[in-house]
């Protein structure tokens, strides 16, 4: 990035981090063996490939044994659905607010909707609503990637529980997993899985400045899984195909660094972001902040403004030197309007005039500064057209 | 790899070429950005992913519209096979030497089994034994990955060629399709998909001196597949998940260089292979050299030694500094008796005293030359124990 651009689409594709690129550079150069080979420096590199797998469990609070590596958190969703429902049968539920994987995944097995409201918040009420005996599966986001909005996970979970003690007694025999897809919490949110209680978590390496189309299914022990990808037998028999040695090395680099930094970063830009809300606010009257006011992850801005074409806006806002998104990057290229917007009731004509705004590691206050003006001036003059 | 080892296991995986690592190099520090992004900078990296993939195209024949991208050949396998039964319905047919990701596949799937004869080598006529008017795709691998041996896919493809015409004729409705895993064939053989007659080709650049997990599908224009992994999008819809564009534009470079350099490179290493056969047989009576031998990819050497115990024999050479294999790398972890030599016949004794001697760009006459002294010494060694 040069000194004068601002990078505000963190929630899109997060750099590499140089310590990342330095942990990984070994097994893209000298250490390329396959790690299912029999000579010592094939187990070397098994051991390497086991120790990433190791740090990545540590980064949770899970047991090595658990973590499926897989290519990308796209992958581990449709994993994690596909798989369960191959598995157990019965049906899935989720909500509509949900990344594209998740949604269409969802749509092909023919799954459930819960509602979720205004703010993009899901509430126990609304999960509870729509779980019927035969669901087997509930798949909700942690923090959603276009509102920023964080879904009280902890509650949900707690209902699951209820609802399984209350099938246990009832004698209903399908069992009931929760799987979260925390892609745009790692390094910003409490990604513990026992404290939040859920069965399955998806985190992305891409995400959180590690390299891209790597990630990770955490999977409760006990749990199982149908393949999507057979083979070889690599990941426990759930996901086949020489490993990407690299990839978890750079994964565990980049989780780890995330997690023990997590606190301050995320107190770091969330006061960041609040000061370009404030920002905005003060400068564009009609403004309209999305998402849930408090239960919000502190990298993501999403904000709707009347009369005005996001579209044209991320355009001119580039030619300033502003890098941002009207929404999803897959949205952005298909140019469809967000499901996600359309799903929480806003009229097509305010989320058509919407920014998301994510902001990371390499924002400064002085790029929010700066960010701040070009993005009004930019808003004023693409309204007055 | 220091001066002094000896790397014979080239078809388990390949060292990352230095121009591969240069060309990824920035797609890994300051190109970052998600290629679905609106601004300027991320078109930028669109552009070199599509660039990427024309590039691969080229290298072998066919449309940039045609390559799916993926993260590997394992994965390019499953979404070959299931993908396709998904779609035509019917069955999938194959023979019991392909790699594990075709068997497991397949397996699952409860397809139909081809014959391979004792050099592991799939005859048309094997295939017309078994290919029912229910058979929708057949699948078989150019190189075999242990043996060698290579399949004569031009002559299955002008027997595929023969049963449409002969179902069209009879009005069975079903089509057929021929699907190749190729992973050990780039560089080495032609993989040109007009010659070869095929419908869907699997590349892998972990196999050809570029990334682990990364692969290509091949899929000939008017073929249509069922996804395994559904999201965002990308991939025209068939394979979902933000873009590998390191791994893209990687997997580009090390497979025009290797197809670029094929007929040097493959007449180099045959000459090569041949004297390690030559010297080994000479050295060591009663061993059996497996494969096909003139149907053969010029870079691998399979023995098998009676009275030897392959796998001892393995971390013997590994002691001396030579590495290499039994079988393929799947079967070496799981410590299990290739399902390879198993299908063509082999005793279990006789298969349990077999190596894998695989040659690649780094191996020099003078290896190889120490190579058979360590190879023949180890194995008198071990005989006589």
């Amino acid at each position: 990035m040069s000194g004068t651009e601002i990078y505000l689409d963190y929630a899109a594709a997060t750099p590499l981090d140089q310590r990342v690129f330095a942990a990984m550079e070994p097994y893209l150069t000298s250490q390329y063996y396959n790690p299912s080979a029999m000579y010592d420096a094939a187990r070397a590199v098994r051991a390497d490939l086991e120790q990433a797998r190791h740090r990545l469990a540590m980064a949770i609070g899970a047991k090595s044994q658990e973590i499926i590596l897989t290519a990308g958190s796209t992958e581990s969703i449709n994993l994690a659905i596909t798989g369960a429902i191959g598995q157990y049968g019965g049906r899935v539920a989720t909500s509509r607010i949900e990344h594209s994987a998740v949604i269409e995944t969802v749509k092909r097995l023919g799954g459930l909707w819960i509602e979720a409201d205004h703010r993009g918040y899901v509430t126990e009420a609304a999960v509870k609503a729509v779980i019927t005996d035969d669901v087997t599966l509930i798949s909700i986001g942690y923090a959603n990637n276009e509102l920023g909005t964080v879904q009280p996970l902890r509650a949900i979970a707690q209902l699951v529980e209820q609802i399984r003690q209350d099938r246990r007694a009832r004698g209903v025999g399908l069992p009931l997993w929760l799987h979260t897809d925390a892609s745009q919490a790692a390094g910003l949110l409490d990604i513990s899985v026992s404290r939040l209680g859920v069965d399955m978590m998806t985190l992305s390496a891409g995400k959180c400045y590690g390299p891209k189309q790597v990630g990770l299914l955490w999977m409760r022990a006990g749990m199982q899984l149908r393949p999507l990808i057979d083979g070889g037998g690599q990941e426990n028999g759930l996901r086949a195909g020489t490993e990407n040695v690299a990839g978890a090395v750079g994964f565990a680099e980049a989780l780890s660094f995330a997690v023990a930094k997590r606190g301050e970063e995320s107190r770091r830009l969330a006061h960041l972001r609040d000061q370009l809300q404030r920002c905005i606010e003060d400068a564009i009257p009609g403004v309209v902040v999305n998402g849930h006011p408090k239960q919000r992850v502190s990298h993501i801005l999403h904000v709707s403004i009347p009369d005005l074409d996001g579209e044209r806006a991320v355009f001119a806002l580039d030619d300033r030197g502003v890098m941002a998104a009207t929404g999803s990057a897959c949205a952005a290229r298909s140019s469809t309007r967000s499901h996600v917007l359309t799903a929480i009731g806003m009229s097509d004509e305010l989320a058509d005039g919407s920014l998301r705004l994510s902001l990371g590691r390499q924002t400064t206050a002085g790029e929010i500064e700066r960010a701040c003006q070009i993005i009004t001036d930019v808003i004023k003059q693409e309204r007055g057209l």
